[in-house]
């Protein structure tokens, strides 16, 4: 396949097959909002609303709107999930619910500040789609509300003892680098830079792990590795995903620097996490090789590959390094050969080791409407820019296309 | 084989294998107590000290101190345990923190009742192998906490909002009916009775559920099943478990009616939770057949198939069901061919789906000195009554053995 051809494919898939499973089989027309949890076929098998699966449903049917087409359908179907949130979603103090029932009634307490995340991208996206400034004051808040929390995301639902061995996550400096480029337009000049500095320093300076070129999950503030089951564990999906949101980042600031070792650290990433024997990358490692906690350590999952496809089209896309294009290609070949359903649509989320459908749903209570759509477009609109470059962070005009 | 041969392998991996193991690499001669996250041959990998595995293994060895054999060694070992966890174990009311430090520090708040139960059982064996007051006091007091605490668990951990789902797990009634039983000897006949009531009430009347033969993991008080993840959940391991607990103390009550139907019910999980393509117990299921929100679902845990053996064996010794014998042999022709490591001893603890070793270990953060010991204790001398009827309890006297 040509580069053209690969364009096609991931823009095709989105658009035709993607986007129209979750507008035919999301919709709840009697309580409002979106079911997430969908069979293989798209029939719903539990009706609870997850914070997290709404507000990205949300997101990118706005984002859609805003970045491909300004599609009524489209811009209709996030103000409907949006209407939910608005009406369900939120504690007295504006923190966002876990989790509710199809009614709207909380089930979960706001534990979980990926929630609040997730409800800033929404309502940042749906306020460009529509000037609405309700959304706008909505995400605003909602960001506040994250930066007030940032040093303790999980307030009295944290259960561990104060003082002992003090760990921060990669998780929410990583979203906040992309959340913050976002919704740049709901932001001060002031907040997107500083929050831009404090991301970059913090997941470069703490979590990067010089002398494994890799990145932890969980380190002592200041970036001392812990030797502790949090402490060792390597998400290679979650750090790949993180690389090219600085990537993004780098490309932004015009940073060849940053550019040039998220590259490197991605690829570094790839050769750790990546199963020797049985293809495909695994979910959880321990950075010296213990076992990790997680039982499902060695599964592959839809997003770690499709995260990892879009690091390595943006490394190729911005640096021009000939191994991006490279592992493109072979992620390209193990995801396409087994995630996508041909039958009845959408992607499986969850394989065994060996690459074997483990879970046959489309969508249940962590996958929903955004890693396949997003990376979609990212894969599709990053193909183009690299078969027709626009501006000069591109430094090669390789043959390819 | 027969009966003698299979109560001589129980006992033999027991005495000679596993016990050894604990004893060799287990210690931390520095800090006290034990290390038990230990990878294939016995390195210690992780030294953080998590209160159920401590407090499971001070009773292992004070058990064994008590009905196998009065070692001055094993009962010097469980010493050491208990002294580490009278030292650290606890906060300021006396509630059992999760996990600790190599030297003590505490890691994690006391958010889970179930290192309350493994303390109060471990000192409760402690007191009966010393007699010393001070090990009965501790029992008493975490066992008065644990009642208190019994309908909010969790007590402020607890993450969901009152009243929208209310739902209640089989986990502390179905511990709670072992736990009386072992350390009936430091409580009123009054507490021993009520609890014992109240847990085979509870687990009758509200876990089981009645349309399927099966047993719920969540419930809705009163005994409703909630059609949502948690309510819909089946973990036939834990529930094969809570069935030869209550087998116990049916035993006890000479209550053949209850006898019965705990035979019937472990049957009923078997053959729900048996993989008839790859054998071997499924971890966790839904009880309609959806996808569960457990990844590790497919996954043949050690304890699960360990519970499920001392489960077919107690229903033989005590009704005489011949399908019990059946489906003991299957079970222990799959464990024995896959879990016990031969090269370096214990058994490994967590196998994939086709039953092929997914993590080297021998104990972990969930993995100690408990299930395999305690298991091979039943077994054994389960076999034995089979073999040599102690009492009008056994129905049948058949050739085996």
């Amino acid at each position: 396949m040509d580069l053209n051809q690969y364009a096609a494919v991931y823009k095709d898939n989105l658009l035709k097959d993607v986007i129209p499973f979750w507008e035919k089989f999301s919709p709840d027309q009697q309580y409002g909002g979106y079911f997430t949890c969908l069979d293989r076929q798209g029939k719903v098998f539990d009706t609870d609303k997850f914070i997290w699966l709404q507000a990205r449903q949300v997101w990118t049917f706005s984002m859609l709107y805003n970045k491909v087409e300004a599609r009524t359908s489209w811009l209709d179907f996030a103000v409907m999930g949006a209407s939910f949130l608005e009406q369900y979603g939120r504690d007295e103090k504006g923190d966002w619910f876990f989790s509710l029932t199809r009614e709207g009634k909380p089930l979960v307490q706001p534990y979980n500040i990926f929630s609040d995340c997730f409800a800033a991208m929404a309502f940042g996206q749906l306020y460009k789609a529509t000037g609405e400034k309700r959304y706008k004051n909505i995400a605003v808040h909602t960001f506040d509300r994250i930066l007030q929390r940032y040093n303790e995301p999980k307030g009295k639902y944290n259960k561990t003892v104060p003082g002992t061995r003090p760990l921060k996550g990669l998780s929410l400096p990583m979203i906040l680098s992309n959340l913050v480029l976002d919704i740049e337009h709901v932001l001060s000049g002031e907040q997107v830079r500083n929050t831009i500095d404090n991301c970059v320093k913090t997941v470069m300076e703490e979590f990067f792990h010089p002398s494994t070129g890799l990145v932890l999950e969980n380190v002592i503030p200041g970036g001392r590795m812990s030797d502790s089951f949090e402490g060792r564990a390597v998400i290679p999906g979650h750090s790949l995903e993180s690389m090219w949101f600085l990537m993004d980042i780098a490309a932004r600031n015009e940073d060849a620097d940053l550019l040039s070792k998220t590259v490197g650290i991605a690829l570094n990433l790839l050769n750790f996490g990546w199963d020797q024997e049985y293809g495909g990358i695994f979910y959880v490692l321990d950075i010296k090789g213990h076992p990790p906690q997680h039982l499902e350590w060695d599964q592959k999952l839809w997003w770690v590959h499709l995260e990892a496809i879009v690091a390595m089209l943006k490394g190729y896309r911005y640096t021009g390094d000939k191994r991006c294009m490279e592992w493109f290609k072979i992620l390209h070949d193990y995801a396409w050969s087994r995630f996508p359903d041909p039958d009845y649509g959408e992607w499986y989320g969850y394989l065994n080791r060996r690459g074997e459908t483990l879970l046959p749903l489309k969508g249940g209570k962590w996958k929903g409407c955004f890693h396949v759509p997003r990376c979609l477009f990212q894969g599709w609109k990053t193909l183009e820019e690299i078969i027709a470059p626009e501006n000069d962070l591109q430094q090669t005009t390789s043959s390819h296309g």
